[in-house]
């Protein structure tokens, strides 16, 4: 680097030194590591290989030498597990005394047992979404191309995997996982958020489900829809209140419609219609549609349209 | 790993070897490899270099060696193809039998053929929806601007694709391939629907176009758009149906739109404002818009918003 | 490759090098390269390390050596960036006589130079708006989760480097940025918009915020929030002209709301209820709710439903 930003290199790094040594973001962690994305997201991709075996590998499996290759897997899982729930459990307590490290070692391996034995029960719940994604849209040529393609699984995958870490009082780690299911599919379930079996979202862009909500079993959501709290001006003062609402079992929720609020039941069996915004409880049984705004036809030729538009036009 | 999930791990790899020989969703492929995801992805990737030669890397082109470059590409595409093409074929037709082997063969080398014969009318075809961005967009200021980073011309590059082997009815690929452009753009367009030129998608997060749309020349659509089905309750009894609208040519949607149903025509030359909430037939040059939801507003100190917002504010 | 495609490939090779030739799009280029859309990703990335030190890679860092990794990440950045702002210069300016060569490095110098210098001020920014997203946010649990997992603080951060590069009228760079930004979070800032201090967007997924907006101090948004034009049917006659709103201090705007034109102002301390559609000036401390759609209620027991929704049940 022989231009000549070499003379103000020096100032500018003492400056960024100082900006990370003053501010209490970044002067917490002068004794341990934080978590790694990276190896969070190896972790889930290696998940999604246990639980939908064949599909994301390279490799041909037979029904003869399967162990061996969930066996491999398994020990790549939780060795990363261990490594990024001991660094955030260190972080998080601010435990940095080396008389503390059998402790930590010891509820590292708690949680770690206890999450992979919940494994053959989280790929069995999937499975059932699986099911539920292929009964329900017409443009399911088979099972397969689910497991593939649909951002709705892939979201709901994570989320079954994230949420089960949530419970065991995890930091950090939940949220980054599903925060990567959301970047990935427009597709945003807090990990925090109780969803029954057989749950399908179907395009899913835009679809957000908030920490607090409870959700029963066969419910369909689609594209946009909201499931979200009334005011959050409260901000921190509302942390660990119920704020979302409670879906009950076989509900639909078409698309681009909200239901907010920690008070709000949707009653089972209802249907809500595209765009309705509920912010109160719905019995059981409903069919609630919308008045939808009214519309205004105009015919025009288009030459007048083109000197209009200017004017008056409106998105 | 010496630590205590040791003893637990062999009872754990059983039960999901177990889950794997018994479940209907695994057991289906033991005689033969799926698809692999990554390697349909390296091949939309070079397929986007052969379409727009010199955007995509670091390599500087020139007129005069060209036919190197793109004959190496080319080359690198059909082996890839080929294999993947090869593969899903195998699978979904469950040929295992190896008398069946020059039968695929040759079925493969067909289809990767026809399609690569296409490549030159597929590139043509996205050179002029690139005109149509720029065209109809203020905020791009060239047309490599619209190449490096609209996410609507990406979305369409990746449709256009994808509907070449859709029309070949090879299975999986060009669903796998949407849904990749879906999880980068948030427009999930289904490889089915039928699109004619000059097509440009504006910003596009949340735009979903079914199966069974069918759309002419010249249509512009904006973010949030829908081109959906209504009801899809039938599930899988409506497989082949027409679901989705017919738009026809000069057609503009602004955003948040929702058109649906299969028998739903927007004629030539309409236009349909932001929100529309449309499920019968609009005729030519036609204006659709929206009577929005009336707005009620109130002045307040901002002191008021504080005592009163925990009681009724709605988001 | 031995298969029968062979013999179509001389042919097939041709016409593309003969499109690569004859196209306007492609013909322009032959003389340089262009951007790289990989380098410019790993810039911001190694940006991101510099501003939240610590979160995004591997090492422990120290308060004791924390200069020679910034010095490090620096180099890195400069000379990325440096290769790819002289690139995109040569290209924009068709500069290819070697003339010119002295006067492309000194510019390319210049920007570099400025824009580094004002990393701590950017690194600050992006603080405040890290501490409005916690204040803002019951579900966040601390800092550091906002720093890892939220779209809304990743898209913001990019979006507040592109910006300064888009004054220092750099060409191309800074859309890649902020579309590589809405790619992942599906949050589309424009880097010409203009925003001020403390800004939070929540959940973020479908929000729009045109080239020409003015945004003020502690403004917050919700997913699905349009800041943008009115008609864009002018297109390219439009460039320059002010089509977005401006939003004031201290204004919250929640899901689902469209702001849209170039004269519309919402005064200071006002709130934008959900789903509001807006393309007149709110004055200051005003409160807009929305009169929602009217909802219509019907119960029926299930088995009416399965007789009905075929003839008449709408999404």
């Amino acid at each position: 680097m022989s231009r000549e930003f070499d003379k103000n290199m020096v100032q500018l790094v003492s400056q960024l030194a100082t900006n990370y040594r003053q501010n209490f973001i970044f002067s917490l962690y002068d004794s341990c590591n934080l978590a790694n994305k990276d190896e969070i997201i190896e972790i889930l991709h290696e998940l999604r290989q246990l639980i939908f075996p064949g599909f994301f590998e390279k490799k041909r499996l037979s029904n003869d030498t399967i162990e061996y290759y969930i066996g491999d897997l398994l020990i790549s899982v939780e060795e990363k597990l261990h490594r990024q729930i001991k660094c955030v459990l260190l972080y998080k307590n601010h435990l940095n005394n080396e008389s503390e490290d059998s402790y930590l070692e010891e509820k590292t391996n708690e949680i770690c047992s206890i999450f992979l034995k919940l494994l053959p029960e989280i790929q069995a719940r999937i499975t059932i979404d699986v099911q539920a994604a292929y009964d329900g849209d017409p443009a399911a040529s088979d099972i397969e191309q689910i497991i593939f393609s649909y951002p709705g699984i892939f979201a709901i995958s994570i989320y079954r995997i994230a949420h089960e870490l949530y419970k065991l009082s995890v930091p950090y780690i939940p949220r980054i996982m599903t925060e990567y299911a959301h970047n990935e599919t427009g597709i945003d379930i807090n990990s925090g958020a109780e969803i029954g079996k057989s749950f399908f979202i179907d395009h899913g862009t835009g679809v957000v489900i908030g920490e607090t909500c409870v959700i029963g079993e066969n419910v369909k959501i689609y594209q946009g829809v909201t499931l979200g709290a009334l005011s959050t001006r409260g901000g921190q003062t509302l942390q660990g209140v119920k704020r979302h609402p409670t879906i009950e079992d076989n509900v639909t929720i078409y698309s681009g419609a909200s239901i907010l609020g920690g008070e709000t039941v949707i009653g089972k069996n209802s249907i809500i219609g595209g765009n309705a915004f509920i912010t109160k409880s719905v019995p059981e049984d409903t069919r609630v549609s919308v008045q939808n705004p009214e519309l205004k036809f105009k015919n025009s030729k288009p030459k007048e349209f083109e000197q209009e538009f200017i004017l008056d036009w409106i998105i």
